[in-house]
């Protein structure tokens, strides 16, 4: 099991939108794919455009190349994509 | 209940030693602070010495005020902040 970590930062007044949109990406694309186990979202308090979006995966491949590089992988990016004021900084953790 | 999340960077060639003293640092002194629940460390696959710590506290000012101003601050600098590359990029969130 691995964690997926994306810093997000979004363009500036578009919080609500941007929260609905996440949660709808990551429950009707992201939730079904291969090696998904749940995932979380934080919103930062002292940088109010900043998120971090947390996926578990079964496996690194299971996000790099079973997500990243199926159809869905599109969807997701066409429901939170417009929201993006550049592109996330995304890196996978172990849990020590 | 909010997180503190510190995105911290090692010197090269000490992830054993820094992970033995973060685990030290965070259950003999951060474990004692006033409003604190919990805590976990993440090793970053992608850059070796990144690691993600991810405190949970009853409150914001828990962190940045009972914690930050209390001598258990240097306690945990003393034993964490000799590996450290650059200071921590620390900020706190909330779960939506």
């Amino acid at each position: 099991m691995i964690y997926e970590v994306a810093d997000i930062r979004i363009v500036p007044g578009q919080r609500e939108a941007f929260e609905e949109a996440i949660r709808r990406g990551a429950t009707t694309v992201i939730a079904k794919a291969r090696g998904f186990i749940d995932y979380k979202v934080k919103r930062c308090i002292e940088t109010p455009e900043r998120y971090l979006l947390v996926v578990r995966w079964e496996t690194l491949e299971n996000h790099t190349k079973d997500f990243r590089e199926s159809a869905a992988f599109g969807e997701w990016r066409a429901i939170v994509g417009p929201f993006f004021a550049g592109p996330p900084m995304v890196e996978h953790f172990e849990e020590l």
